[in-house]
């Protein structure tokens, strides 16, 4: 546990085996840890042989002995997500979060384009401390929730749409170049980055 | 007068010997002649030998004998800018539909990140045939009010902003890229290029 | 149905779980809805499900109980394609159409290397109201009927090429530096959205 | 003041005579008002007229009336350069958190290719609530402070560097893929931008 | 002359000094030489030392003893232009030709967006060789003239243009996607590059 | 067959179908045709109902009854690839001039890294009329030969590579930009394109 | 075997035919050949013709042949790697030295991002003559390294990591651009270029 | 001094203020400086205060008492340009060499296109120990030498040329994905890297 996170691994362009062998190094050490961007076909493997761990087919995490949050603790972050597709991201933020112990809550499919929507959810995420902004096309929903609220805001693009969407770049460009004050981002799909970072101002407060 | 446009030259990279040479052709052959993008420096040494013409510094459009028109004619299209950077660009525009004998009103500074103020303007922007909605930055305001109200709406971006605005190309892709429905778009900058098609519909509807 | 449009669902980044779920409750709330770029695979699933939904391969168009129409209704749009490869995207602008209750026709294979079809279609191309004109490679139709035809022109860049063409960039940056006069673009392989933007200018004329 | 952040204008792309007319209307109201990005050239005919405001050469950061804080109040915001050509947006972060009332120290010159000038700061970093480490050139420095200082960590690329430092795009995705836990990023140059998120994120803490 | 190529030196990189040595040393071995991209500038300097050498300001050609070509040789080569910001360029072929001995015909501001222009010159280009073809913004021109007419084409794409003109590579990319027929491409604003390939094919008649 | 061109598709996005029923129509008409780009999966649909067709697998070149050249035709044009992975541009552009009816000759495998190679193939490639040059990775090959020998050459550019040869992109750029003269460029693994400017110089000599 | 390199061949677009003649060739004539990037599918039809060649998963790389290097021969040289997602590149050049008959040793994930394991290895890296540092994501380590250590340093940039990382793009580009003296770099995911490169350093020495 | 490397300063992107005082503060404690990259007008001002210190316009290296090497020592390093225009890029190796204690010779103008050059410097080539290639334009230059020649080859691409050249760009990435075996590569128009890598060499012979 370096600076108080948890040990994180990324799954993407590593081999099953390699896996399988790192797992079994913390089992042994009775540590947990939490796989990002593993595809699918990868956890399958992997769950045969840790059959305790958790998977999310949506957000490719995969966790070895995850534990629910209690009820009771308070819902710190709000994650908010313009369209139904970017769910494998909201996930993202979700899951890690939920590994380091912290609580949130995903608000679905408030996107720019209907407006009313967004100006529904406003007094639930005033609620929020931090706000994670997930959007994919133009990346348009951060901007326009900075204009709105005053609390942290971290924005996530996605790779969701296509042509000029350009894998996620435009909207990460969108966000960079916010006209709300004081936005930060992170890389394009990584739900993780901002769950991280969201937990280093968590630790600002608690000081 | 090709399919009812007015003659137009694009003056950025022509020398000022080539355009006194177009500009007294047409002066003979009696015609008005609109040019755009003129480098200030260029502009007043054609304003010494054509003094009736006009010229608008921060658009650089240059008119031979134009001619306002009158205030009892009514206002079709409603030009939003989201900054008062932006003014160059919506100028523009504005010029260029009164050299093709259309009356437009320019909105100023009416950004996304202060929502308030584009509500404000919402009832205003429903009696305009056509809206020209102008964004430096991310460029979102096109797909907000294309959210809010069903008329046709083209988009220009603007080249406004720095970094990872990359001289207009992110507020371009992010117009191109948004979920709002049915939004056209024209090159950065190309105040010119939207009323132009803007001239076409309106020939549309007096078919 | 906001502003007059039907419901619209971008089908590419979503699992069939998710749009199975979207679409029952679109039927029990008795509603129309078109899903866009829905990979074949995907459609199969749920036409399963949803036996009386319409599916076109080309395009990736699924529509929920489309309904022709008539034969009476006066066909208000025209839709160009330079080459039959672009026949997916000019049909997601065909049946977008229908479903919005407009009837269109599509000329295909009109590209300028040949320039004599392109000349020989020019008076039925003066019928329509619109023309929505669809082009890979170097995307260079849209310019040369822009510069014979006077009604509004919405160019749709497709990914049709290889190399060079970049996955349709090419087409689109040639479509937006064009020289004809007052050419509007959409997204790349965006028929749909072609659609969508005709639909706002048909609104124009009925006011 | 919205949100609580005070008046901010962008000076890059408007002409002296507007930002003229915009900063007289700030000054019969009352109101602060801070400009970035205003180059030295219009600083220098609006300082004529404005005579008690401050401006920085080397930030391009402009303000009506500044008011430097008191000795007193505890230092919150260490602001990390890895070399004194980051100078300039440092400064900008620097000035603008001063506009906000919020104080904060520069630690000049910090490069990765001198790592034992990182560590012997390191306790000192380890003081300040929020860290905002600005970088040009490969941008490594945010990872490797990321790595060592569990603090919120807004870092900010620089333009400085020539050939594939590509005007500071490769220490913005540098710092947008760092392996560090974390780390949120704002636009190249944005010394601005990352100034107001801290701003957020103490507010975070007061609340 | 290596192949029978006449000494050219590319000027836009090279200080006047050192150009003012180069030239003495061909004035001394009594050689001709044409120096491409020479800054008006620097030519103006050069030009005092060497009194007899010619200096085309639109196409920036320097020539050490230029001589005109005898009006009874044939005219092999049809330069075609599609706008008259396209000068530039074509004059650089021009002199390029002239140079090598070979006789050549401007014809300006035939841009496909007036094809009616393009149709009345069909008969006069069908008298030439070679066609080079010259063409800013989308670089259309040559794919039309290559549906047209079997010779050989050589597309010249030029920095004419704004925004997603891109500095003359949409055009050079259009040129290279181009649906018309067995098109060759050279670099931007080259058009000594297209002179010198003309050249090639015309030895290739002569063998 | 126009301009003298025989009948060419693009097959890569088509249809079998839609190819399928392409064909008929062509052998009805009792006329030759050729197919670039088919990828081996349709080819070898469309073979089981063409059986006299033609099909090449390195090339993904379909020709409907293609007949070979006579041995006493001249070999008018020599194809020089710089490594063996570029077979198959190579080939298409040997079965596209086939189809032509001109004959040619590929030298396979003369890389700039040996130039030994190339410089024992140098008379031999003095007998050509045109030289055909196919390089992927850095693309130096057409320079090297074109500061050798005096013939037209045309430049294939081929995505073979990894990394920063950027699907054939650096290889595209680098011929562009050679420094040696008039050497004319096509587009991206376009073998069929390099035929074809072949076939109107060859038609430039026979006139 | 030309300037004391041994044969290498680009295995990633070439058939498997192609491949087993070539191999052939090199049996009959009892020479050694690598084959680089050869996709696990193809080398398994090798295996089976050529049992006594060696193939590596991780690093695709295929061996006619291979020796193992002595275990009394000194290690000259240290593969560094930032992470266990880069050994396949690692490998690569660790087999391509053994290839050449140079023994080499990898030390594995030794990311920026926890100095500390860096700052372990320090004393066992001085041992080395020459240090091939391989990183993906932000590219960091090798700034880093040449930082603390004299010897010549390789930066090998992977494609590991996703977005903005851009398939090794951004790695690549921070090793170009850092700020540390005197490091040189190989194409994205070139291990074996980097180790060819060593070899050439090493013959240095012996001369 | 760090491992060896004498300090140096990037002069362009600080004040000549800056510069002023941290000359002066090397001045004091009777230390070398190199600055690289200095403007010739910001050079002209500090050789006003720093008289004896050595400046050179093409290469725009600014030198503190710099010390000739004796004409005894042996030249170790060859740089060789490709063309004329490199002679800023070679002078910065040479200076910075020079700086370092080690003496080198350039080679001037020996590009591909008139290989013959090339080849009768080879026998000189062959007598340094390392060689430095820089080049412009398509930077084929170290491809053809690494095939011909087995010493270290460090590749510098300059910035020289234009249009698909991109500013050096081109040059770079054909310089990386060079098929000759074991280039190494610094940035755009990075002489002073290329200087320094080679030193780090030098001193491996040296232990
Ligand atoms: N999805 C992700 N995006 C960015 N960084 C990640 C991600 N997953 C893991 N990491 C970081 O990368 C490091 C692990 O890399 P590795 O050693 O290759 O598994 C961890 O320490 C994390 O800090
Ligand atoms: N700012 C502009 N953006 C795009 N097209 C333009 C612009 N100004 C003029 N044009 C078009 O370009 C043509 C003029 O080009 P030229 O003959 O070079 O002056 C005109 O017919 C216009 O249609
Ligand atoms: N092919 C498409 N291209 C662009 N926008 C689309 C497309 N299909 C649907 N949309 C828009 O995106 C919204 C749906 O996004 P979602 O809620 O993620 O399904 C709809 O309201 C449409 O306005
Ligand atoms: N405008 C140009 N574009 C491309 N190549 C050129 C140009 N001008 C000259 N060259 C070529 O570049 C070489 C001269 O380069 P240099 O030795 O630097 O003058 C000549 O041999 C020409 O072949
Ligand atoms: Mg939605
Ligand atoms: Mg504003
Ligand atoms: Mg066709
Ligand atoms: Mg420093
Ligand atoms: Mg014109
Ligand atoms: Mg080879
Ligand atoms: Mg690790
Ligand atoms: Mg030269």
């Amino acid at each position: 546990r370096r600076l108080g996170f948890e040990e994180v691994i990324f799954g993407a362009s590593k081999s099953v085996a390699l896996l399988s062998d790192l797992l079994k190094d913390y089992v042994e050490k009775n540590k947990n840890v939490l796989i990002t961007k593993l595809q699918a076909e990868k956890a399958k493997h992997l769950l045969e042989d840790f059959k305790t761990a958790f998977y999310d087919d949506e957000s490719e995490i995969f966790m070895l002995s995850h534990h629910e949050i209690s009820d009771e603790s308070p819902t710190r972050i709000g994650i908010v997500s313009a369209g139904s597709s970017d769910i494998g991201v909201a996930n993202e933020t979700y899951y890690t979060l939920e590994y380091m112990g912290v609580k949130s809550e995903v608000i679905h499919d408030v996107g720019v384009a209907g407006l009313q929507r967004l100006l529904d959810h406003l007094e639930h995420l005033k609620t929020f401390d931090i706000l994670i902004v997930v959007a994919g096309f133009e990346g348009a929903l951060p901007t326009v929730v900075g204009g709105l609220l005053p609390q942290p805001i971290i924005a996530v693009p996605t790779s969701v749409g296509y042509g000029t969407a350009k894998a996620g770049e435009t909207a990460l460009h969108a966000m960079l170049t916010s006209c709300a004050n004081g936005i930060t981002v992170v890389n394009i799909d990584n739900g993780y980055g901002a769950a991280m970072s969201a937990f280093r101002m968590l630790n600002l407060i608690e000081k």
